[in-house]
Order: structure tokens, then C-alpha cells, then sequence
């Protein structure tokens, strides 16, 4: 119990979940954005790889078990409220996104005469299908 | 409506809100996150600064209204399943955490023998107590 003692410092919320920001070390892009539980920032720690917990198929995922994108983790931190985790982390081939792009984050807003929209950037970088064979 | 169809793009959760990540422009930090609801993300927009929907105080939170430390906002983007934003501010005085620190993520975890702790890393730039006069 002890040994976790820096589990219990994490306040999870009522799902017992935490958001996680997945960073690239060296550039310092935001890569992606998911959530942990307990288990899952322990399973990152131990394995020194990110580990999530997918709340749509409800189970741990190791990033990258089916792309092989894989986020080796450099550096774990948490914000002043101890309920947000950001990883510094090595980004396997350089895509973190499904899409097949660098960053999850590719739509940007921009004006659009009097409105706004918004327009996909960054390029794909490898073919989704290619991917998940 | 259509004015405003760039909001309803964005897949609000089942409270009406969005994670939103804030990362400095130049340096690439991720200074802080919060949450926005449809006003909030709107009014960020429009007045080209950061205005988040505070859970705990439950009004709208226009960044920097009380401690001055004001983010103006380069760019928005918004991650695949456009359930997340990402924005890139220029954060006034360079102080984003209410602890007056650079960024809220400061507390860094570090093996200490077998186990691993967190561990308070950055510099206070400015009392706390003088911000928030």
C-alpha cells in the first residue's frame, strides 16, 4: 500500500479517472489527449510506456499494442490540483494520431470572412489501413 | 445559428463542456488546463483571450481577471474527435499557475528507491499573496 503512496496523491475523479496530456519530448508538441486509471498510470510507470483507459471500449490500452505507435515516457508530472497528468514521451515513427498524423490536434479554427471554421492541417503520414492491418 | 456553426462542431460532453490544454506559443510549455462551455469557447474567440468555465465556481472564468496573468490567444485547434481543444497563448507575465509558477505542472515524479514520489519543481516567479491582492 505504501508503495503506492504516490498513486493516492492523484485526485481522480468520480469515474476514478485522470486526463492525461502526452507530450513529445525534444519539439514539446501536444500529442494526444486520453485518460488514466489507477491501473493505468501504474502500468505506465512500470512499463515506462504510455497506458490508458479507454472509456469507449472500457478497458486498458496500451498505445500502440495495435499500431505499434508506441509513447515511451520520458517524464510524468501533474498540475497544481494533482487531477491533470502531462507525460513527456518518445513518440514511436512520430504519429500518435489514428489518422495517421503527427498530432491528434490537426483541425485549426480560422476566419472565415465574418465567421469561423474549422480546417484540417498536418499531413498524414502514414495511411491509416496501413496501420491497423 | 450558422454564425456559429464552427460551435457546434465541437462534442461537448454531457455536461456541455470541452478539456481545453493551453500551451504557450514559442516555448511549446502546456501552462494549464481547464474547461470550457459553448460561452466560453465563444467568448475566447471573440476577445482573443482565454475564458474557461470554472466547475468549482460554476460562472465563466476570464483567465487573468483577478491576477492580471491574461492569455492571448494565437491559435486554436481542436484534436480528432473534436473533443478537446488545444490553444497556443502568449500568457501575460509568464505566469500561469495561480501558485505563481510558470506552468501548473510542477510536480514531477521521481524513483526514490523502490517507489517513486512526486517531487515540487519550478521556480515561484511571484507571491501568490501579492497577485491576488
Amino acid at each position: 500500500m505504501s508503495a503506492h503512496q504516490w498513486l493516492n496523491h492523484v485526485k481522480w475523479d468520480e469515474n476514478g479517472l485522470v486526463p492525461a496530456i502526452a507530450q513529445e519530448v525534444g519539439s514539446n508538441d501536444v500529442l494526444m489527449f486520453a485518460y488514466m486509471n489507477r491501473e493505468a498510470l501504474q502500468k505506465t510507470v512500470e512499463l515506462g510506456e504510455a497506458v490508458y483507459w479507454s472509456r469507449s471500449r472500457r478497458k486498458l490500452w496500451h498505445k500502440g499494442e495495435e499500431s505499434g505507435h508506441v509513447q515511451k515516457v520520458h517524464e510524468l508530472r501533474l498540475d497544481c490540483d494533482q487531477d491533470v497528468v502531462l507525460m513527456k514521451v518518445e513518440q514511436r515513427e512520430g504519429i500518435a494520431c489514428h489518422t495517421g498524423r503527427h498530432s491528434c490536434f490537426f483541425e485549426k479554427l480560422e476566419q472565415d470572412g465574418t465567421s469561423w471554421r474549422w480546417v484540417t492541417t498536418e499531413p498524414v503520414l502514414k495511411d491509416p489501413e496501413s496501420i491497423y492491418k
